[in-house]
C-alpha cells in the first residue's frame, strides 16, 4: 500500500450529493507501489450501480463519489513486484480493487466472497482513503485485481465485461448452464440479459428471453441470437412455472426487495441463487473466451459529457445495451 | 381405477367448515383395484398442513375435509397385479396418492414434482373423486404410492417419516448434505427441523439450530444432539449471514410469502432453495435409512378426540414435535 505516500492528481467527474448529477472533481491517487499497476484509463462502461450509488440508493454514498468499474486501460507503469504486466498492455479492472488475501475464497481466486472486499468506488480501503471509480484519467491497482484484454478485442467492447459479463457469466457456469443442448431463460434483456444470451448462444444452449416487453423481440432473435421470446408481465411468477425440475433462477440484477411465495419454488426442487461478478480467475477465463469465441457486448460509445443524461436514460431502460464512456476522447484530452 | 366401482364405507373425521374443527364423518372408499393395496390405517401424524388446509389457508378447501398425510397402516388385501406387498405387512402412505405416471419425473420415481400430482386430500383423484386422507379407518391406494416400514421400527414413528421426514431429508441429499464434516444449520426447531437435526448427526454433520425461542436450546443439545445452538430474531436475515460462499438456504416450511433482499444472497453466490417430501423412490430409501440408523422422531400420540386441541397446540407451536393419532385404539375400535 502506499498510505503516506505523495500521491498523484487525478481529473474525474464526480456526484456531489444525491441528485446524482456528476461534474468535474479533481482528486488524488496513490503512487505506484511495488504490486501496484497504473493505467491511462481508455474506456469505462456505465453500470445502473453507478446511476443507484450517485443517487444514494444503495447503500451510504460518501459523497464526492466517482463512480464507474468496468475500466479498461493501457498500462503506464508497473511496481518492481510486477511481473505480469508491462507499459503499453490494455488491461482492465473490475468492481472490487482490494479484498483480505488470506481468506479460504481469497486463496481460491474467489475474492468477490471475501467479507473484507474493498469496492472499486464508494469503498473504505486498507489505507483509509475512499475508493474512487473509472469516471477519471487514470487509476492505481494492484496487480491482483487487473485483467488482460485479449488481443484484438475492442477495448470499448471489453469494459463491460468485468461488471454484467462477469455476474452473468460465473452463475452460468456455478450452475453447469455451459453444456449444450441445456435451456436457458433470461428474464429481462438489459445490460446483463443481452451478455447471457450471447453467453448462451456460445455455450450452445437453447435460449428464451422472457420481457415485460414486446419490443424487445425483433432484437432478442434477429441480433443477439436467441431462439424463443415470451412476452410476459409477472415475470418472477413466470418464470418459476417455466423452470423444469431442479432448475435454478439466479438473480443478477439489483431490485430492492423481491417477494416469493415459498411454495412456488417448493414443487419441483426450485432454487433461486443470487450471484454477484465473479472471482479473479474467473474475470480473466471469461475475458479470455469472449476473445477466443468473439462475444462482443452491443454498446452505445459516449463522451463523458452525456453521462448525466446517459443515467436518465438508463432510469427509463433506454439503452442497448450498455453505455459505455470513451475517456480516452472526452476525459483523458483535457 | 376403481370409478364406478361399488365402495365400501369408511369412518374418518372431517372438518366440514373453515373453523377447521374436526369432527366424526363417514365417506367411500374405492374398492380394491388390480393394483391397489388396502390398509387398516393404525397410525396417522398431524402435519401443520392439517391445520392449514381444515382453515382454508392454503389453496380453495373442499369441505368435508379428511385431513392427514403421514399414514401408517397394516394391508388387508391385495389387487390381482400386486405382488410387492402382502396382507398383514405395515405399510405407509404419505403425501400424494397418484400422478401422471408417463411424464419424465414420474419415469425417474419423482413422481412428487408431477404436473398432474393427486395429493393425498383435497385433491381430485383421476377418477373424478376428492381424495380423503389418512384421518380414518382404512385407505385404498395404488401400490406405486405405498411404502415398506423396516422391520421393528415403530408404526407410531414411521408416520411422521413420510412427511416431515422425507421433507427434511430429500434436500438434504439433493444438496450433498449428507457428507460428513459439512455444517447443517436447521433453522427453526418443529416438526420437520428436529427430523432435519436427526439427519444431520445421522449423516455426520456438525448441526447448529436456530430458533428464536431460547427455551428449545435445552433438549436441541442434550435430546435431539446437536452441537450448537443460536437465539435469532430475525431468522432469515440472520440464516444469510451464517452461510457459506455457495451455501444453500432450503426453504421446506409453508410461510405463505417471504420477503428477500437479492442482496443478501448476491454476495457469495448463496441459494434459496424450495423442497417439499420427495419422489417414492427416495422415500422408501429414506424409510430404510431410518431403519438402519435407528433415526427415530419425538412425537406425543394423542387419540383421534384431541386434534382439535392439537390443531390449537400446533397454532402455538407447542408440541414437542410432532403428534401421532393412535387411529387404531381410539378410532377403529368405534
Amino acid at each position: 500500500m502506499a498510505s503516506g505516500q505523495v500521491g498523484k492528481d487525478c481529473f474525474g467527474w464526480a456526484a456531489r450529493d444525491p441528485s446524482g448529477v456528476i461534474s468535474p472533481y479533481q482528486f488524488k491517487r496513490r503512487s505506484v507501489g511495488s504490486d501496484d499497476v497504473s493505467l491511462k484509463i481508455t474506456h469505462c462502461g456505465v453500470c445502473y450501480g453507478d446511476v443507484l450509488f450517485t443517487r444514494n440508493k444503495v447503500s451510504e454514498t460518501k459523497y464526492p463519489i466517482v463512480p464507474g468499474h468496468e475500466i479498461v486501460g493501457i498500462v503506464q507503469e508497473v511496481g518492481t513486484n510486477v511481473d505480469g504486466f508491462k507499459a503499453g498492455e490494455r488491461v482492465a479492472v473490475g468492481t472490487y480493487v482490494n479484498s483480505c488475501r488470506d481468506c479460504e475464497d481469497c486463496n481460491h481466486g474467489l475474492e468477490v466472497h471475501c467479507s473484507k472486499l474493498v469496492h472499486t468506488y464508494n469503498s473504505v480501503d486498507v489505507d483509509g482513503t475512499i475508493t474512487k471509480g473509472g469516471y477519471s484519467s487514470f487509476h492505481v491497482v494492484d496487480k491482483r485485481y487487473c485483467f488482460k484484454i485479449p488481443e484484438n478485442y475492442p477495448s470499448a467492447l471489453a469494459a463491460p465485461l468485468v461488471c454484467a459479463g462477469i455476474t452473468v457469466y460465473t452463475p452460468m457456469v456455478h450452475h453447469k448452464m455451459n453444456q449444450p443442448g441445456k435451456r436457458l431463460g433470461v428474464v429481462g434483456l438489459g445490460g446483463l440479459g443481452h451478455m447471457a444470451v450471447l453467453f448462451g448462444k456460445a455455450f450452445g444452449l437453447h435460449v428464451t428471453v422472457f420481457s415485460t416487453s414486446i419490443s424487445k423481440k425483433e432484437e432478442a432473435l434477429n441480433s443477439l441470437g436467441a431462439d424463443r421470446f415470451h412476452q410476459a408481465n409477472t415475470l418472477l411468477t413466470y418464470t418459476f412455472h417455466f423452470l423444469k425440475s431442479n432448475g435454478v433462477l439466479s438473480l443478477v440484477g439489483y431490485p430492492k426487495e423481491i417477494k416469493l411465495a415459498p411454495a412456488s419454488i417448493q414443487s419441483g426442487l426450485k432454487s433461486i441463487s443470487g450471484s454477484w461478478t465473479g472471482g479473479t480467475k474467473q474475470t480473466q477465463e471469461m475475458l479470455d473466451f469472449c476473445g477466443v469465441n468473439k462475444i462482443y457486448p452491443k454498446v452505445e460509445i459516449i463522451p463523458i459529457e452525456y453521462v448525466n443524461e446517459a443515467f436518465e436514460r438508463m432510469a427509463k431502460n433506454d439503452v442497448k445495451y450498455r453505455f459505455v464512456i470513451d475517456i480516452e476522447n472526452s476525459l483523458n484530452l483535457k
